[in-house]
């Protein structure tokens, strides 16, 4: 029964079986045990003496001496590396958990450390996230990532990391499409789907001089420096190429219930939420060809995989159990129903990873799930921004830019703010749009942050087209608004929202910078550049669209005007018509916007004329005219250096004009501004004087470049700006 | 040296070849030949491992990582302690960081280890949190703070971890003002005060059976486990009783301008922002009167100290070098300008401790001030709920509340939410209030959180008496309101304004609990209980004083009502009257409070009547009625299990009634709500039918509470409600 099963799992597993099954410890061959507890005395000192031999010879400064010191060590790890797991529980390794330090003596100072991830989905693009702050958090060494992604994930992350600007981290990515063909032929009960088996393609998708990889699932949590792990690679006998950490679950033992038939493993099998990849090996024994034998001739029997990638890999080491080198299991803590894993830790700092392999993910029941998840939160709100950090001593390539600026300059901070790249996360929530037949589409562009996020649901019943949102979060607010989205009827049942965080950094409100994140992410034709605090009519959406063809848009540079209104009333029961609104504008319920305080904004709409026209009509350009204009998605983008608020829609306008755009009203259009309490940033900044000197530098500095870039005709900017 | 060891080091590979090939394991002869074999191994690598620590210790005299050789190193190190900083870069203790571990195999595991900080004002109250998260983030070991404060400090802190509840972790608090005398006769020139100086009275203060403990300056931020420095008081001789880190800067060695005169010092002399102070052998060599002895010698030629204690501290150290544990300098890498820091860590993870010793504080210049400073921000912002985790493995009394509830109960998460203890920094911001000679003073008390935030100017110009304010933030949010509060000139100028933070968690708004807070920390005879977007009508302070007398509050039990209004616009010419308030009633620009929506609420004070009233007038109860009123400070509590939103001043009013309050409400008063954006909570959950029906069980339990309290007389209530 089990005990003969056990023996034979020992036998294959240890030629050499310095340790014995379990069940044969009970004979009387005593000098058995004699020996073991002599061989890991053994070990325990050596791994002593290689500890103080590598400190005598730092001490002494002769690196050498030290790595010698250190492959020896790696002899006697590796003897011991191949033991089974009751044994693993009292190795060297995890005895030198307590005493070793996080920083590997095995890992060279900034050498290059892979880890390889699939990730498909917008879901999985942000559980992702968590996973690389937990190893950015800890790590000490250079990272390549490589991701092997979806269109969507590939979008995401590509910008993300591109934005995210850490030094000493690579990311490349590889198209899981073309890899489809290689797996889709196998039939997968998963959940993960066909991605799921993905990882068995990774020794053809990676380049074939990548020799060793860390291959991880995106529901992993790093307590610790993955260079820890990095160095078990040194650890592997000549014959090992995959190292793996046992399944903590029954599931393999294939008793969970009546007729319950697992695929083939040794004993509980492995889990393939961490893997080390010794890529170079595999390709030399032909991994390629024996997976897929192992997988076809399995099938016959088993019709399909149940746990994906996972069943193929246990039945080819079944077959093939010299190529697996056990890992010990605090490297995946696997946080499933009935796992076994609390025998993997007495102390936290036995902890390396833990893995949320349970579907209930954070709900899982753990005796010590709260400490779990108090790490994965740690993570999952942590700033990003503050893991931008520079390696110690590992040369790195940053922006000079920083140091160019003068430090003394008064307006210091806005020419910063200018220089900061913020992290983007795009389509932080599920997307879904496809591009109308007619070529009319529009979407509604704005930009927000939190305490902005009460005018979403309304803005969703008033406009049913696409929208793209830029938000300006922090990490934590991020996850704020994550769960309202979540919870919200409204949000929930639009896909055609998307969603775009812009974390934040340093202390103005890049508005132009938000905006351009939503404006460059709209996926239509056209763009209706709108603002948060608006509710547009009701069937605007449709009315722009027809618009769009009246005027001819598509081969005139036009910018057509939806004319703008306020109410200073929260309970507005809104105008379902230009008549309505018009008498609610005598009755005094509405007003044109900013009628009480600036009414300049919006002059040249002639709302005077508005109230009687009946077609579109052509209005000049004047100073600090910034309406809400729908635009071919090609327009120029707004006008970065405008941090805060003041001119950061009009500074747009301007160019509009410049690019000699016709200012065309809409005559049966209109869009109502909603009340709010004033935002932080202008209370911030409109008193501080030193704020309005540097607007007003930026300004002259905006001039200057339009003049460059379009000339003589620019200079009536200039001069529209002096007369005011 | 170097070849004989090379020559051991190779002997020591031939050595290993000695284990046994496999093949022998089979025949039995064999087993006794292995053995014999093995034993000599072992004998060997023994003898090596002595042979190599003595190597090691005599190399550069340090404490490996066995307490033996550790004493043997220590008596080095007493004899490097005053040879110099060139000296002590290279001592092993530094190098060895590299391999040893963050858990130092010298503590034991749940050893209790004490730290004791000086700690007095708000400020510093607020900085020694973020010192105390970074320890809790790294420790595994019980601790016991020891805080020498000031009454303002004592209150701040005693509350706080009341109310954080970390596991393993105990407080005590000793009453600097009762130290004062012990140091108040020496003239000091530091920016600390005489607060600088109490570390010298430890011994004292401290309880007299303790035996060793950490003391800390609180711009100190942890990088790694504290045990490990504990760890290190098993490293002193039987001579040492104090451990430091050398000063980082010239300022000791005299030479930094023209007659620049410090006090004596070893060399650089040593920095006492962190501090091992061996008191058990302190107490013994009669240390109280050798510091006193030393520090009025040396006044009499150097008149005052420039830096506390520090001076005294070297002054003392010169004369009995003996008596100094020189620590590594990255146990206290100090963040001065000219600071001599970097030559203390090539390697992140050489970073034990940051000591923010510079006025500048985060800004201060330094190469590496960007990794400082993130690892400050990580603390600062951290969310501290996530540090209440359980010690592994370490005996721990947790309250058994949350076993008891049902988890199947349809009303768990509001239950849950009333044995949550959420966390709460009293006085978050400088405050000073002295209470008038008359006792007719009132405070507003009123809650928010972070969307509410532009009201506070609004309201601090309304009322210019003494207002307590609870918050409901996380600790991210705390730190982006203090930012607020510095900047705005209106709350800087405002000190008789208490900020109280109450931390977020759980998924309710605990709106009751956080008027608690508020009404608790209100320090007058009578509190008027207003929300935070009202404002009062200018005048009221003085009004409602008036009233207090008039109406004989002091000696009766009566509750005088503030009539609410409410307006729907933004930009309101605020009444400054009654009459300008009504005519603007019969303007339609302002209405009474939830005229729309809710009339119920404040019916009872009827309006109609208030119009032309002159005096005050008795109203009674009705059901759902919840004016604004003033009381006494003495007045029931809110009752905390109405948590999110609904019913919870309308229990509070219901309970003043059963309590037989007079309802008087007051002819010349009067308070305007002003409009904002529906907030989360509200359209989270008014959706929600769960809630709705959780908040009727609530409801239920609240009446059948106080007819327990109140008896037969309460059962009013109950039919009130039915009859609705």
């Amino acid at each position: 029964g089990l005990c003969s099963d056990k023996v034979r799992f020992w036998k294959i597993k240890d030629g050499r079986s310095l340790l014995l099954p379990p069940c044969l410890v009970e004979t009387p061959e005593a000098h058995v045990l004699e020996r073991a507890v002599l061989e890991s005395r053994v070990r325990e000192v050596e791994e002593e003496n290689r500890q103080i031999r590598l400190q005598l010879s730092q001490a002494q400064g002769t690196a050498g001496q030290a790595a010698d010191v250190g492959n020896y060590g790696n002899a006697v790890w590796g003897a011991s590396a191949d033991t089974g797991p009751e044994d693993v529980e009292n190795t060297a390794e995890e005895r030198t958990n307590h005493t070793e330090c996080p920083r590997s003596p095995m890992v060279q100072k900034c050498e290059l450390i892979h880890v390889a991830c699939v990730c498909a989905g917008h879901n999985a693009s942000r559980d992702v996230v968590t996973l690389v702050k937990s190893i950015l958090f800890h790590r000490r060494n250079p990272l390549h990532f490589h991701f092997i992604t979806d269109a969507v994930a590939n979008q995401i992350l590509s910008l993300l990391f591109q934005s995210w600007m850490v030094p000493s981290v690579q990311v490349s990515f590889y198209d899981a499409d073309e890899l489809k063909s290689e797996v889709s032929w196998i039939p997968n009960k998963h959940y993960s789907g066909i991605y799921g088996l993905m990882k068995l393609t990774l020794t053809k998708a990676l380049p074939s001089d990548l020799t060793k990889v860390i291959v991880l699932d995106t529901d992993i949590t790093f307590a610790t420096d993955i260079a820890e792990l990095w160095a078990i690679f040194k650890k592997f006998t000549d014959k090992q190429v995959i190292g793996l950490v046992e399944n903590q679950s029954d599931w393999y033992l294939g008793n969970l219930w009546k007729n319950h038939k697992p695929w083939p493993a040794l004993g509980r099998g492995f889990n393939t939420g961490v893997i080390l990849l010794y890529l170079e090996r595999l390709r030399r024994i032909g991994w390629e060809q024996m997976w897929r034998l192992t997988a076809e001739r399995e099938l016959m029997s088993m019709l399909s995989t149940s746990l994906a990638d996972q069943d193929i890999f246990n039945a080819f080491i079944k077959q093939n159990p010299v190529l697996v080198h056990q890992l010990p299991c605090f490297w995946n803590v696997q946080l499933s129903d009935h796992t076994r894993s609390e025998q993997c830790y007495t102390e936290v700092s036995d902890l390396k990873v833990i893995h949320w392999n349970s579907p209930k993910k954070l709900r899982v029941k753990n005796k010590h799930v709260e400490f779990f998840r108090n790490l994965y939160l740690t993570f999952l709100e942590y700033d990003g921004n503050l893991l931008r950090r520079e390696l110690f001593g590992c040369p790195t390539q940053l922006q000079g830019a920083l140091e160019e600026l003068d430090e003394d300059d008064q307006c210091y901070d806005f020419r910063r703010e200018r220089i900061t790249v913020h992290r983007v996360h795009l389509y932080f929530l599920q997307y879904e749009y496809t591009l109308t037949g007619d070529e009319t589409d529009i979407t509604l562009v704005a930009q927000l942050s939190m305490d902005r996020l009460q005018m979403l649901e309304a803005i969703c019943k008033h406009w049913e087209g696409p929208i793209s949102l830029a938000l300006y979060m922090s990490d934590a607010e991020a996850q704020q608004f994550l769960r309202y989205a979540q919870a919200s009827e409204v949000l929930k049942n639009r896909k055609n929202v998307g969603y775009h965080i812009v974390y934040k950094e340093g202390q103005f409100y890049p508005v132009n910078l938000v905006r351009n994140v939503a404006l460059r992410n709209a996926n239509t034709p056209y763009v209706f550049l709108a603002d948060v605090d608006f509710l547009p009519m009701y069937g605007l959406y449709d009315y722009l669209r027809k618009s769009v063809v009246q005027l001819d848009m598509a081969h005139a540079k036009k910018a057509l005007v939806v004319p703008a209104f306020e109410t200073l009333r929260y309970r507005l029961s809104f105008p379902k018509s230009k008549a309505e609104l018009l008498s609610m504008l005598d009755m005094g319920t509405l007003y044109t916007f900013r009628y009480h305080v600036w009414t300049k904004g919006h002059a040249p709409t002639n709302y005077a004329k508005w109230r009687t026209a009946t077609t579109p009509y052509k209005v000049e350009w004047e100073a600090d005219f910034e309406p809400y204009v729908v635009v071919r998605r090609d327009c120029p983008e707004y006008d970065q250096r405008f941090v805060g608020f003041g001119w950061n829609k009009v500074s747009h306008i301007m160019e509009l004009d410049a690019q000699e755009y016709d200012l065309m009203i809409l005559p049966n259009a209109f869009m109502v501004h909603m009340p709010h309490a004033p935002s932080f940033d202008i209370s911030k900044f409109r008193s501080s004087p030193g704020y309005r000197y540097c607007l007003q530098t930026l300004k002259d500095e905006f001039h200057q470049d339009l003049s460059r870039k379009y000339g003589a005709a620019a200079l009536k900017y200039l001069t529209a700006q002096r007369n005011i």
